[in-house]
């Protein structure tokens, strides 16, 4: 640039160059500087000729960029310089009036916050896609019984409906999220200059229409420096992350001989080298391998920028990696998420077998016992004895004698005990807002509906 | 509880009684479960004389917790369990009864959640403090001189008003951020049972009103999982504790004996235990340590969640003391820091002699020759060569000879250059919205006067 | 201290003390200052008057930290201040000499370097009970047959011994990873005053031989800020923990109904509030969820040491309460892993009947058809086509037709197959070193005992 | 592979394909192949013409990859795959037969060990020339005076060779972890099959010391499953680069012109595309902004380890970007900063001037009030008096009057305290074992010229 005559140590080159990176910002750059150039011409501080020439030119860069013509040369130090260069190759010396009222601090900033806006944009949409694949098995599968688990022990019986219903809803916080994360990035950073303002009468509110953003950066300082809506999309997808990290757990646990639940469709599952019976689910287990990886860039990003002093520093050039990282990972992940939930196939049969344990109805012979007046720390008390007994008998909470019955929950009809606990009823008694019967499955069904309807 | 007949192993206790840090949830757990006999009472699964019994017990349970005289006994594993077994001490039978409709599981996310709530609206309060501090300073310190600084390097002149508030705007992000954490946390999780729903016939409507949530959780899976809002607090603390370490940085560098910009109140200082001469910075040196820490328990918090099948795990426990530290940490830090900042005095004259450096100018001087016609790249070009014969000369810009002048910006007049660069046009000249001039800094601060009344 | 005529805000008060966290450095630091005071005497920098006395002093003061009757007061800040006043208080003026040629910075280094000493050799002493525990039900379930899984996809068998072998290995190599950091922390760096060394003609010699260092610190500013052997503690902590992960989830895993591989002991395990039949794994849950909590404070250390200038910062503070709660976490989970795992109960039945899945002895029909000379890759081919032929006829490998297996793997014999697939041989036809056949596992047990008895 | 019909899915493939990154570990894998078919030979499970044929096969592929010939099909889902297709392109049928007695799992495994050793050695090396640069640099500025710093205060007086010589120190002992990284990964896991080990009669002691491997992996399930190394390498580096991340701080600070210590050469700066009077001291920013990317890359691999149940999982196949990226990183960043240091120019003037601060005497002044007799905590009070009298007088500690200093430290003469705070001895009388006194610096430097040459 200016006053260094000695030349860069290449060692150093490759070290502070990012056009390898960035150049993917290419698309945010021209869309910046088209608005910018108007802008500069609107309050005549370029001429409309040299409006029409830089115009032309980027239009013709950003052909060769969609094409893949863009050649980046050895001096190209990042994306703008790239471009510029280009641009000035294209239309001489009207190239270099571009620059005017802008440095690369704003305009860097301001192509973030246009990636981020269209990442925010772009995430959204694929969690759609999942939750309506979701939103489709479920519906598929309204009636099918499996056994909720906690502590990864058998709990209570519950509709796979439901169940798939649960990752339905963190998804939907986490298209709030990315929402959230689009309106964090809608201050417009353009304009600030290198760090102070600019000394030309530009018109921000101008740009600010242009480009989409509702509002414009108050502080130049702050302007040229804020990367929060990086941080914002991260935190979003990293929280997404996590989500499809249990998702995938899940798929993994359920394909196992043990579970037996699901079979995931060939197309996301791989063979094996050495193992020629092997059908592994690999595609879940990356879903679960992703997180850690989202999480990592975005506390890198939070550690680049602990401790740095206003304004702008030569560390936030480390943005952008953690950015287009997480952004690429989280979209891959969401892209093959959806397809893989649509195409799974699950295992009535042994659902409904292992949610027929008959233990899993215990909370529901307590619930009994504190309707004729029992209160509910005895209620537990009693059928953890009653427990106990039938796992000792090994026949079963249905097959307790009536001795037994007396002993422990006295005037509980033997009778009683066994519809209770293998006449199936158990899933539908859960009949509490959220709960597990299917009226309240198919209200939940319709509010995720329209959940999935309204607009992120 | 139930089943187990053998003892606990005293190491694994240790290793498993969350009473030591969860018992400070012990106001947002007895609120919950007045709430819940309330319903409880209203739909008349429990008796309205067991309901006045709950009240009364609940609320003298309540007074203990308030003055400090409630015990924790050996066996109390959690703070629902001590708070149960305190009430049934005090009630009797009746107490026995609370559980009903409500497991532990269910009990503890909606704790978690009204605490989220209460420590983002506290957060928020916090902020406002601190920006409050900022706005107060710019307010007095309107008009006084000093670099801004990219690189660490001096880059234009700004007034030190357009520099605090580059801070506040920066806070007044995270206040949003802490507004969304606590509207995100607005789901009841109260009502969902162990996993599955409840047999009762409850109204979670109603505890949703009593607790102030605006939505009750839509799958019984999910709400007793659910700790997505905790990870939304976290992110928002951990965005504000990175801001936080920016303030505190340029503080300690400000102290330092090479910028001497500003002296820290001794309020918020130390002396040294062997250099007799030394006054520490040390809160904000610690404003700049506190960070790491915040983005660590957040990253803990994800990796806790990571892989984790649905729905109850013991592992959701790790929760809490992550939440907690890092609560207490950044209100400690916030609460520190609005006094701090109100009392940091600042050395005006040490400001102004460093914003003095005539080549701070340089861009202004650049702006004036594409004013004249040169594109700006050229005019950056010619610039550069002043600068460094300037430095060269030893003389600064405004020294520059008329032969040199001429050789290197042929057209431009010493006296214009000299005026430029020593005539203290520079700051005022930065007319663009968001710039540091002075009628730009005082629009600033209105709007930011504006931005600190409005509900977060 | 001194210079400072204002009194602290409470609320900075609150936020720079540590007394509350680093009290529990009395030990350390009573050992540096009885060492550092006999250095004193022994250079005659001191009187041994004096020396008498502070030893007297000190030894009290000990006693009084051992049987808790230590009083802190509000004025002492950190735990060198309140053993000093205390110090101070029993022996009058001497106390006051204890500091000469000592500053806080070094004080407080050393102090941390030996807490990271013992709490390595601690940890080292931990894993090798959990090693011991490791071995001892190898030994005991020698021949126990079980599947070993990829992709949590029942691959090959496996003898749980082997199995149970593999998280002996990676505990040794914690071993080691503890014993450098105890190596690591070997730098005494007391002597090296408050940053350039100091006036008084001292022997660092004696005082590193005195309290156990092999080295002395080379450089005095590198001295009071090295927190190296901090990192290298947490670093082993976290892998360490990570491995413990491991170990918690397969146990999750094997306890549950679809496994039932295993059962903890009730000594390990709880009940359910509301769901009386539950047993449920706790401590197997916690260890795997401690994990993230070690690597977040190993992060955060990172997080506060990154961009620090030398030397002493009060940043530097932050290393206590990371590396206080690692050790403590890492102790209690090691100390709590080792009899879970002694005490865990192993279903043979129900391991051998997974194991006996036909399909797992696919590799060796493809060896075998290797060694008849069919290249592998093809040999993997064919016993692909076999596997899902067995799987379409539903009747296993050993029930495939001479014609099928003529047509998929021409001259293999059915009998030859069945006896491969049923007999029992797959087991011990691991026979390379490291496999699980019994010669080697029982190989491989002679030198686990080895690396057990060896020092770390 | 094989048994799976169906195609796999466009976006699962892309998920799943690790070709794109793991083809850098082709040297490696190349290398184990070698040894694994020379070892098939010797065991005469191939023929001597197999083993010619894949020799000369693989030596012809690792020709195409060196001169980047080597085309990477679409099928070919990892680096291991695209080495044995283009192997059997080149050679047929023997080509299929160096997968027996091995599967991917234990040859990645085996890449990945050999890899780390690789990294750690070449990381080792790269510090080793970082440290000669600041031995030199050490070495060239023996004895010019500067202040040494705590919290950012001038402290006391040091020579720049020994604040060099402090980074000096970090960096030895980072390259005594590399040397343990290094040392940790020997542990050879090539033979251990897929999981249970090989059904052949392997000779693992021989493939060991082929690649170098001072052991063999004692367990078949942990060598195929354990990337310990991985962790230690990673943590190795994030080590490093914190310790970069100090220094690099350090230069931009010194690089102010408020500071004004030192210039870096214009080969590691940057002008400004604004303000073009800027030479921003980029390499040392970006040193500083890298570290917490290698600690994210870390947390990374924790992340992904955590909650793995044995043995494979396909998560594992994270652990490569993450190293790769790390080890890319931390290279780049060693290769810079040791031209970096060797190029910089101090500025002796402004270096002396600062550290001629009188109040940097303060501890000598107390240290020689300790000399006559009064207890070290008095002396440190009085001289607090002088120094609070001296900034109020703003004569100086040598200004001082006579009645000042009677008053405040009776009898201590005023040319006494003058001479020793204005004679320049404050530096030499730091006497102790690595302290600043030039003659203590001159052993330091010896040894430290004796710590380079030693083997890591």
């Amino acid at each position: 640039m200016a006053r260094l005559p000695d030349p860069q140590d290449p060692l150093f080159r490759a070290l502070n160059s990012s056009v390898g990176f960035d150049f993917r910002l290419a698309p945010q750059d021209i869309r910046g500087s088209l608005a910018h150039a108007r802008m500069l011409a609107r309050q005549g501080i370029i001429g409309e000729e040299d409006l029409a020439a830089i115009e032309k030119g980027l239009t013709d860069v950003r052909e060769e960029v969609e094409w893949g013509s863009f050649e980046i040369r050895e001096g190209d130090e990042d994306v703008h310089m790239a471009i510029e260069r280009r641009l000035t190759e294209l239309i001489g010396a009207a190239g270099g009036k571009l620059h005017t009222a802008r440095s690369r601090n704003d305009q860097v900033a301001t192509d973030m916050a246009l990636y981020v806006r269209d990442g925010a944009a772009k995430a959204g949409r694929l969690v759609g896609d999942l939750m309506q694949a979701l939103i489709e098995q479920a519906e598929s599968h309204l009636d099918w019984a499996m056994p909720a688990y906690t502590h990864l022990q058998r709990a209570q019986p519950v509709y796979l409906s439901h169940h798939l219903l649960a990752h339905f809803w963190r998804l939907r916080r986490d298209r709030l999220r990315f929402a959230f994360a689009f309106e964090a990035a809608g201050e417009l950073p353009l304009g600030s200059g290198a760090v102070a303002g600019t000394t030309f009468d530009t018109d921000r509110d101008f740009l600010a229409e242009q480009l989409g953003f509702p509002r414009v950066g108050e502080n130049s300082l702050d302007a040229v420096s804020n990367r929060d809506h990086v941080l914002d999309l991260l935190s979003a997808a990293a929280t997404c992350a996590t989500h499809l990290s249990q998702l995938g757990t899940e798929l993994v646990l359920w394909s196992s001989d043990e579970f037996g639940f699901c079979e995931v469709a060939d197309a996301f599952a791989s063979g094996s080298s050495l193992l020629p019976q092997k059908k592994n689910p690999d595609a879940a287990e990356l879903l679960r391998a992703k997180a850690p990886r989202i999480v990592g860039r975005l506390t890198t990003l939070h550690g680049v920028l602990h401790a740095l002093p206003l304004a702008y520093n030569k560390d936030l050039q480390e943005d952008k990696e953690q950015l287009f990282d997480a952004v690429d990972t989280l979209e891959l992940c969401l892209s093959v998420a959806a397809p893989m939930i649509a195409g799974t196939s699950f295992d009535r049969a042994r659902m409904a077998a292992a949610a027929a344990d008959e233990l899993l109805a215990a909370t529901d012979v307590a619930d009994l016992l504190v309707r004729r007046g029992v209160p509910f720390r005895e209620a537990h008390g009693m059928v953890g004895g009653l427990v106990r007994e039938a796992l000792a008998s090994g026949r079963g909470l249905s097959g307790l004698s009536a001795q037994a019955l007396e002993r422990l929950a006295p005037g509980l009809e033997p009778e009683i005990l066994a519809e209770l606990v293998t006449g199936g009823g158990v899933l539908e008694s859960k009949v509490s807002a959220g709960g597990t019967s299917l009226a309240r499955v198919r209200e939940q069904l319709e509010r995720a509906r329209a959940a999935l309807e309204e607009r992120a």
